[in-house]
């Protein structure tokens, strides 16, 4: 192990300027002009893959490209197969003004290296890619065989993921899949996930007149669908800080007290979190902790809302349409094409005669649970330690990787999520960023543990 | 007067296409990048107010500069002295795919001339220069003084005509103004409009978290800036349709029974309203006519909303700012900085503490009435009537003129208000028109007016 451990810190200032070549394609999944991009990215990855001496493959999908490496391996092999799962696109960087510097001119700058995409995703499954390529340069044995599956879609809902996960069932047969694409509380506590929130994401759209209207002309005689969007959205959030659509907790499966007591491990200070975000008061569900209420406890947001004019000065303009864009964070056991549902009814509902009514479902995933006494979180927790030299917590994540319940469904295997993302690395936000300690120990964690899940 | 109508008639063909010319400037005003344009437009009209004979000024002020045109006279002149406005800015042509030819390449097709500001205002004061063009081109005798005064800035509150009356008021002094910048009820009903509302324009941002936050990792704990504005808002319309904003009706001068009879000899047909607006139903404040509720009850309308990510696709966030863009039209005897006022205060007074608050005063202007039995009026009455055949309708407008406020305070003075836009004119939307039989009416009209206000 010394000697790959060796190899990795030897070639910690190559592994940061390869994340920079990485980090400088603008993988944005969810705007088409980027699609050459994304190719550009992926073709990048594959030939990575093929230095450092797995068997790649630039798998053709329906939309964006998978990257399919494997390490070599002997016919008789009897090792354990573990998948290790990422993701090369990216979050939109949107809104660019708020940037430091360019989001795809990757900059180190102390200890963090900046750059969207940088902690989500690339930085995280580039650590594994680099511990693998120690045993393999060095000329170690692998105590597992091991398959990555790096996808081009996973901030758009992984839309063609599944399929591809059938179409390989058999070469991805495995005993488990390794995502680092979550969060580590804090370099002091190395995290296992073991539990992730769904999401179901929607589009609504309020249309009014036919065209925009003269305020003066024509206003007080027809209703305005800016104003009717904020009277439906007001609706969906009662005082309690709950989502007020009739049957949206009926799923909802109660937090055990032995939960509750392993998140109120996590550290967490409620003055310095609020200073974090930048916000003069924190607001969540009545009866649970903040932390309870951000992985644990379903949510509803307003991502965007578009109406009307919104250049310089002003337009005395009734608008001709409302929109906003929804997403629901879930818990085990909604369903996110019920929970849509549920949504869509209640709109419908309380929607007044005098606009007319347009819904978009966007993409789903369902919330996913594993038991933290199992044998492969067991390992993971022992790797994380070895390399950070901590005790390792356990917490959910209130973020979704929809991917997971696919390879549960698919592969029939669990997930352990080892997350290499610290809270403040702004994952979605402008001024990303992936710490390098922590890419350094990601690396560590890697290597100790394909010899922990073999020992199993 | 016969030649000077013959005038008009035989250089039908030229006018239109002078016409054209002067859509074609993209000069919108509420647009810094159009400043250009701006400057060019009012230089064509100012070397078009000298072809035809004019005296003619381009006056610089702190924005868009002025077209100041007088009649040539002589100094023993003792005729009645007249200004007739106007304005060469127009709205903002956006959204541009609902324009079915470009909204700066002005099209004739059948009756109508179609280009952003081709009813609101150019072509509604070319009418005016086209009369005038006519007594100076056959030599008749003008029975009035002329001045016409042409601003650059009506469609951002004519922030600089103010100062420039005042410092032109000797010059200025006069017996009345003439406008032609309101509606038409149809061409059968030649209108007067014997009053106008006011406006209250402002933009309210509420701000959240330093930046965009995932709405996974932190959905839960923070409040949402697009929530709130839309729960804002939304409390700000009751269910009789009313403004929701405490004290806002105080100084709401009541209908008089004549007004309302007046009112409602206005032709007005639901269902052809409502298809032309292409609404599913109208909706207004309880109690009053739709006509009324249009030109002489107050009115709050969202202009325009924005917040989040507005892109293709979805991007799972917390937006960190919220942003709603609002106008309030007033009547007698509403005043625009009282009623800022009182939103402001409500506003703050719902707002929970959760959010930042910011206020940007945006443009103001009051509401106006004349007497209908003034002289004035009825030597515009007695113009329609001549030339359009038909017993002119008296009207009040919803739209605002807030300089009509100026005049009457700087120079004391009435304004006349014969409007040539036609309700289906599309002022302020895409597709904006201007009905070239009305054109040519106008023309008339201006011809005849001018001898009815000598006699007077």
């Amino acid at each position: 192990m010394q000697n790959i451990l060796n190899y990795l810190k030897d070639n910690k200032a190559r592994f940061i300027r390869e994340l920079c070549d990485y980090v400088r394609f603008p993988s944005v999944s969810a705007q088409p002009v980027h699609r050459k991009d994304l190719e550009a990215c992926a073709r990048w990855l594959f030939q990575h893959c093929q230095k450092i001496g797995l068997q790649a493959e630039l798998q053709p999908t329906a939309g964006n490209p998978i990257v399919l490496a494997s390490t070599p391996r002997r016919n008789s092999s009897r090792k354990p197969h573990h998948l290790i799962y990422g993701h090369y696109d990216v979050q939109p960087p949107e809104p660019f003004d708020l940037w430091r510097s360019p989001p795809f001119e990757p900059r180190v700058q102390g200890n963090s290296l900046f750059g969207r995409g940088a902690s989500d995703n690339k930085g995280q499954h580039l650590a594994h890619l680099n511990a693998v390529e120690a045993y393999l340069k060095t000329g170690s044995e692998l105590p597992c065989d091991l398959t990555f599956v790096i996808e081009g879609e996973e901030e758009v809902g992984s839309k063609h993921l599944s399929d591809f996960l059938r179409d390989k069932r058999s070469r991805l047969r495995c005993d488990g899949i390794v995502i680092s694409d979550t969060g580590l509380v804090s370099k002091k506590h190395p995290t296992l996930t073991y539990g992730l929130r769904g999401i179901a994401a929607l589009e609504l759209k309020l249309t009014g007149p036919s065209r925009d209207l003269h305020s003066g002309i024509f206003g007080g005689t027809v209703d305005n669908p800016a104003m009717v969007l904020c009277q439906l959205l007001a609706q969906l959030r009662d005082k309690k800080g709950r989502v007020a659509v009739p049957g949206f907790y009926d799923d909802v499966e109660p937090l055990t007290s032995f939960e509750r007591k392993q998140l109120a491990r996590l550290p967490f200070q409620e003055r310095a979190y609020r200073k974090f975000l930048g916000v003069p008061k924190l607001l969540g569900e009545r009866g649970f902790s903040p932390v309870e209420q951000r992985c644990a406890r379903p949510t509803l947001e307003i991502n965007g809302l578009t109406s009307g004019y919104q250049g310089e000065g002003s337009k005395t303009i009734i608008p001709a349409w409302a929109s906003a864009k929804i997403t629901m964070r879930l818990v085990p056991n909604q369903k996110p094409e019920r929970v849509r549902e549920l949504f869509v009814r209640r709109i419908r509902k309380i929607c007044p005669p005098t606009v007319g009514l347009e819904f978009r479902a966007e993409h789903g995933g369902e919330p996913y649970v594993i038991a933290p006494q199992s044998r492969g979180a067991q390992a993971g927790l022992r790797a994380l330690k070895k390399a950070f030299g901590r005790e390792p917590v356990l917490m959910r994540e209130g973020g979704s990787i929809p991917i997971v319940n696919a390879f549960k469904k698919i592969l029939n295997a669990d997930s352990l999520m080892l997350g290499l993302a610290l809270p403040d690395d702004n994952a979605h936000s402008p001024n990303e960023k992936f710490d390098l300690e922590v890419f350094a120990k990601g690396m560590a964690m890697s290597a100790h543990l394909w010899q922990e899940l073999a020992q199993d």
